[in-house]
């Protein structure tokens, strides 16, 4: 029973690289944190220490300076071309995986900016010789309904004790990654659209459950957004509970709430269309 | 040399109370993170176990849940409430300090809201029998200028090795936090109004040093707001290193920056009136 | 192009539940963060909000719970236990996956204890009517040696600047998850004996690079340890970087380092047997 | 009403230096995370821009790393070698804070490690031309005890809904700092013997409330370590909440707990001798 290396990647994580584009007097900020992965011919590091066919996690990160320097443009196309880079320029490496997470800043004046929270836009892009595979996200939008949302009609065995409710608060944080049927996309004009697509789904929507609501955000997207065949989808249900103010004689009629941090509930899901091509490599 | 209690307080933290307004089809959210403490005739339960003149924290967490069944107002109202609560309806309180931070929304539509980020509105209130005393603030306000920043003519010794700069970046993530000269204020307005004054000074001010830009901010705001009669602002330098790409045969015009997370310089600083009432037990 | 609903689960998450043992003088303490996460016939909530398939999260907790009633014992246990209830006490859930975190405490006398730090035991249970799938592990345990380690021989191309060493620090945050041939196991001592690899490996290896030394380590678990299958690990390269000290006339002999957060290495592989029999749902 | 400077101060934050000692077969690490701020004649940088009085922070990080060649010694030691070079080269500064946490290492071979957990070793000193003040401390030592734990007998009002137990779980995650008589101290026993103390204490004391556990554990330092002439605590009260399992037909013997994130108490206090010198600048 010879024992054997399995499956296995390296490369740099979290380059925090921040582009200025100063070309005009209204200057353009672009904040993105980077992480390259490549897998391939490497089985001599592991089993001899012979680095030979190893690209530096070191060079990894001098080449996503580098090609800051050429304009970022949108995430899916910087990754694109980051990846392509190292799939065609190191013959060891088969696949290089290049994950963009990138946060946003509201202008102030032609060069002052505040940053406009937590949200984050996401990219990761995968390359072989054979293929691109291009999966767009966010990541971090909190979301919060305070009514349109019920949960009864739900299975209950000796354990269950939660009552049924027809108003609830619904929250999440929401996570989203979906991909395109190609890469002929307007990666800037798609991320805003599906993400107005997913809020106003969370927002309009009337809620039986949040698994309903998931649902009914994939579909608006796919419904919406002709590009896109799938979507995944990662939302905590944030609980909000209702304090029992009865002790003080007071009634609670859904204002006063505890907004609580653990447990939560993890509702993932994906949305798809039938006819969507082969996801290869893509997540 | 006999062993003495000193001084001590006790309270809870981090009650995160999500109050609902549901008077209107618009719905509003206050979304507040409420931390009590409690300074008085304590020495009992220190000394002999004796809690006879102790609040449970767990009361304390009650009592701003009943608090907030009756809505929130301004933080600063409500923390001015719970304060004097349990100044008032308690002998051994000699002193309680109410500290709340509060998280905004935006609005999606009537009844839906998505987190507006990490920036926190602030107020602490302390009272005792002998008066009341408010700060205000924010946190977590992230800001950065991609020029109009200069850094030079510093001592030097024989550990200096910083080059000087005509151009840098400037980021920071604004903690701020001021008093008024009394309690007769509209505090969302002064809230708002504040933290217009500190972001057109970060953004309009020609900096020469992170200090000098701290001081205009804060002469900004007590210059524009009467009711302002001392702010007191921390301000990490959040560096951004211009990276060198000559090993590549590129210049850097200041265009691709590395944003380091450790170390950072750390900037505090106070502006105040020359006529300011006595701070007392505000800070 | 219909819109179909794909892969999806749902679940309470960080269940974060204590168990005191009082059955002997010296108390026995568990701490465990329980993650469940269920798979089925779950498509009529996402459909149409029909929840009657449904099992509640707030019931999952409760079972935890409950189930932490009967006594804790090892966390693979603990988790076959839970997993099974779920899949042979609900029809609609065809796959159950319980997710265990577990942290330490260090005796400090018969009741009282001081925890032992961030390093976490890991293990991940998945159950269908078809089997059970076990996966232990152990994360977060920071280990760093002050030599026996180099780098060189590497690719170079215009982006390498890294300088070739035949002596740096090696330091990372290891995270293993390692699965057994059958469920046959002792687990407490499985877990024990391969961490005592893991780091003994890590410890006594001379290195060429992270990745020999994470091939070594999952070697020499897999050569000591019989049970064990494949060990599956992650380990960022946590950067020390010799402080240039020649501007203040000092030489530095490996004996000053700068600990740098970000960006980091991220060195990922597996070590399988060759005769493993198939992982199935493990992962 | 003319607009004033008030207090300020700046400095680097956060410089992590590791240190390694190759002197011996046996290497020593001291792993570091060193704050420098100063206080003095800094009015021209924050009125006009005039940096010529300001020390930049860069060179404050170089420092601490040229200081770290010539070794640490304790962490007291260090900073106290810090503070006076701040104070005594450069003219404008009056006074120089040095805050440093420390992680420790448990050694696994001559030249390997792992990391002890998240406890940290605190010192802090401040110093003038007139003196030189230290305050030694730890963090994040987190404790429990299974028993030994009581608390009932406080304040009840209409907002009070706690039950009386005479038996709970008590949890903390204690921060202290003391301050010594003077500075010809053996750091390294002293800090060792305080933590004793202090785990001893919160150990063998039977309480009947958080308060009185802390003020236990400050007289044991100060009875047992003639050095100690203050020390301050914070001791968040990590509430283990007994699980209502009577639904599901269990009894509870104090064995299930839940263990909350937030809200938490938070206890906080001094113990010092009636004849202790005055603290000066030292907190």
């Amino acid at each position: 029973m010879p024992i054997v290396l399995g499956d296995n990647q390296y490369g740099k994580s979290e380059t925090h690289v921040v582009r200025i584009d100063r070309s005009s007097p209204a200057h353009g900020i672009k904040d993105l944190n980077v992480s390259v992965a490549l897998a391939g011919d490497f089985a001599d590091t592991h089993l001899t220490g012979d680095n030979s066919k190893v690209v530096p996690t070191d060079t990894q990160k001098n080449t996503v300076f580098a090609f800051a320097h050429d304009g970022i443009g949108e995430i899916e196309e910087f990754a694109i071309r980051l990846a392509r880079h190292f799939v065609g320029e190191f013959a060891p490496v088969y696949r290089a995986r290049v994950s963009i997470e990138e946060v946003s800043w509201s202008r102030l004046n032609d060069h002052a900016f505040a940053r406009s929270g937590e949200e984050q836009r996401l990219a990761t892009v995968t390359c072989t010789d054979d293929g691109t595979w291009v999966v767009s996200g966010l990541s971090d939008l909190v979301l919060l309904k305070t009514t349109d949302s019920e949960f009864h009609g739900y299975m209950k065995d000796r354990f269950t004790t939660l009552p049924e409710t027809d108003d609830r608060i619904m929250a999440t944080s929401l996570s989203a990654r979906w991909r395109c049927r190609d890469t002929q996309v307007d990666w800037r004009a798609s991320h805003r659209e599906v993400r107005r697509q997913l809020t106003e789904a969370f927002a309009g929507h009337h809620s039986l459950s949040l698994q309903q609501t998931l649902y009914a955000m994939g579909e608006a997207v796919l419904r919406e957004r002709s590009e896109v065949v799938e979507i995944r989808m990662t939302m905590p249900n944030k609980h909000h509970f209702v304090v029992d103010l009865s002790p003080f004689g007071m009634a609670n009629e859904n204002e006063v709430f505890y907004a609580a941090d653990r447990p939560y509930g993890l509702i993932e899901g994906a949305v798809t269309r039938d006819d969507a091509p082969e996801p290869g490599l893509a997540w």
